[in-house]
């Protein structure tokens, strides 16, 4: 498929051209062809008109769990122990396959329509998540973040459920659809397993080139009590077991300490923010300003939306902006519009290892319009500032994955969001949470 | 006209019965005649079917200065000193009324699609504000907060422009469409004025039986510099002089101290909290616990749309709730969803005086239809959770005030969003901001 879009307005991202305007874009098959001020040669089978729109790199949600749409607000008021022990594990307990494809279906419907193109996600029954993306059309990096309660002198590979939840979501997934998959190690935290799945997994991340996504001292307590039981962070501890050798995403990194950040930058891990989330869990707020003085690269996710309530990430965006300038931007001078937009998009493709987030030629065709006659996004003195603080996910009006339209003036074209909806009121919901 | 709503599942914000299933609500004229679950006698003009969606009061933005539309994200980034000054002070010596209108509309606009369906707004130029929110439909109540940099001694209201200007919107405008406006009495804070003009609008007030509208303690230095000047705060100066006589607004409130709380509880004067505007200028975060432990009533605004930069108050309210209870949620438990939507709808009725903010037979019918088959808000665990913090002004499928539906499925029924990008981008920008 080619397609042009002409009269363009554009945020590239790109810091020699951050905004563009009355430019063509030439999309061919997965990737951006070419981008200026002169109309292509050649043919293309459709022409898009952007006048009155703006184009961005899509954004990319780098920590999700994005079955959890199904637990939407559950359990909504609670302290995090009470939320997860009360509820949340409960209903997890009672995932099958089927109700976590429709959930994924109905969170990657969610962060479609809001302008998402490519996710970090952590969760469990991943094989069933990679079959739902593909279908999707986004891209993704998934991870079944490895938990052991066992006994550690008691673990063996072959009998670990997660250790086998990686060799078979590696085998059956990894770069599947042209690299629109990828599997990404995981270690679902510190204080949910023990050295020797540590271990294992960095061993498997080494043997296969992957990259790792673990949640990171994201509470005060979880960062302490590491503290109390290895004398060290549970970023440092997971160091010396080799889990950040190849880089990828520390999620929330809300408390770190004692030189973790400048380990984090010396390998190429990625803190990835998740505001919405750590204000409602009432965990803290992550100190940008001070990961990237230490040199960390900073990204952003929603993570799960039964904690969150949202997959929307101009949401996400303009909370992190409030909070972050308000809690530190005295002292540091506040974060741009532009900082927050590249978290969204070119730090966040970096933090998953792909060549997305930049609208440039040869760039992976993932790019979304926004609807600026919206009354919301009218005038418009700067576009980023209209992009971060004005904006919300249902002013886009195109999302392009990988060089394809999924979405289009509120219309689905990969998606049946009747059918996802049918499928979790009928299926899923009454399953997990006994006939709601 | 008379409406009957069908299948309607309410929020109803009523203490007794907060949410309705299976219910019909009735409208005649500009009031709801009946709610309850059997079909009600008569003849209906029109009889709209609310399966798949939530009904629930239309959102009272109880601060607000509704032409800065026109300045959305202008001067964005700076200080609020710098952003005053070299930003939105000059644009304001440029205003005329024919853009005034124009950003009013524009405003308007964007608070009619996303749910508000009555405001309280101060600002200059306020006849002709009056006159656009008479055709746009929703209730307002309009304050020109009176400013005076002369020197006190010289003070006389006859020379006075917003002393004239009170007289000139109180004859003109107070409860012009059968109650629609109404005129409050306002200084724009206790930095800008001085006693003689206090005591002049204090016996405006008295005088017509009119609330007051004020900038209370937004900024920690404005706190102080009246400590410093007067020996006493702004809530308490000002009282000496009998402003808060009749209750009304005191916006922000971010520092009240020294018995602040407890004289507004007694006056009847209600904290209306910016959270956003609050944080986005760095100003600080309202202690919402606090002053409802003093028996004060809080209510929610979006502020300026200048330093905000959206009029969303779904947005508001999500940012109130994750800032609120993470500040000071781990001391005195959590503001509920209910809490919150209360502060947008039947607390801010009360404090502009207003007979409205609940869905129950006798009030004014203003209300708002949400689609609740949208991605973002299915599946609903709980109505009041999803309305706080899944839901964006972008779900908003319905917006009725006064009985008469102003806005649905995307389309206005008493504003020309055209005409008005046309009068925003044709005259009122390149009058303020030259050729822009």
């Amino acid at each position: 498929m080619s397609i042009l879009f002409t009269n363009v307005t554009a945020v590239t991202m790109s810091p020699d051209q951050p905004v563009l305007s009355g430019v063509f874009v030439a999309v061919e098959g997965i990737k951006i062809a070419s981008v200026g001020p002169e109309h292509p040669a050649g043919e293309f089978e459709r022409v898009i008109d952007c006048t009155g729109k703006v184009m961005m790199p899509g954004l990319v949600n780098a920590h999700t769990h994005v079955p959890m749409a199904l637990m939407r607000g559950y359990g909504g008021g609670c302290d995090l122990h009470t939320w997860l022990n009360d509820y949340i594990f409960p209903a997890e307990a009672k995932l099958d396959d089927r109700c976590v494809a429709a959930g994924a279906a109905l969170g990657l419907a969610e962060m479609i329509a809001s302008g998402t193109t490519c996710i970090a996600d952590m969760y469990m029954n991943t094989g069933t998540i990679a079959k739902t993306v593909l279908e999707a059309g986004i891209s993704a990096n998934l991870a079944c973040g490895a938990v052991y309660f066992g006994d550690p002198a008691d673990f063996s590979p072959e009998k670990c459920g997660d250790c086998k939840n990686h060799v078979r979501l590696y085998e059956d997934w990894h770069n599947a659809g042209e690299g629109q998959l990828r599997v990404d190690a995981s270690i679902h935290a510190e204080y949910t397993s023990c050295p020797p799945v540590w271990e294992w997994v960095a061993g498997f991340a080494r043997e296969h080139g992957l990259r790792m996504h673990v949640h990171v001292s994201e509470t005060a307590s979880e960062h302490e009590k590491c503290l109390e039981k290895y004398g060290v962070t549970p970023a440092q501890i997971l160091d010396r077991y080799g889990v950040w050798q190849n880089g990828g995403i520390a999620a929330h990194c809300v408390y770190l300490s004692g030189g973790d950040a400048e380990l984090f930058a010396e390998r190429g891990v990625t803190a990835v923010h998740n505001p919405v989330s750590n204000l409602k869990l009432m965990s803290g707020v992550a100190p940008l300003f001070f990961l990237r003085d230490c040199g960390m690269q900073t990204a952003l996710g929603t993570d799960g939306v039964a904690s969150n309530n949202s997959h929307d990430m101009f949401e996400e965006m303009k909370t992190a902006a409030l909070v972050q300038n308000y809690s530190f931007g005295e002292d540091h001078g506040q974060l741009s519009a532009a900082d927050i937009l590249a978290m969204a998009t070119v730090n966040g493709a970096r933090a998953l290892g792909r060549d997305t987030g930049v609208i440039a030629a040869g760039k992976i065709a993932d790019m979304i319009l926004l609807d600026f006659t919206a009354p919301n996004l009218f005038p418009c003195h700067d576009i980023m500032e209209n992009l971060v603080y004005s904006a919300n996910g249902s002013n886009v009006c195109m999302n392009m994955a990988r060089g394809k339209i999924i979405y289009e003036n509120g219309t689905f074209l990969t998606l049946d969001l009747e059918k996802i909806r049918a499928e979790v009121a009928g299926y899923a919901l009454p399953r997990i949470f006994g006939g709601k």
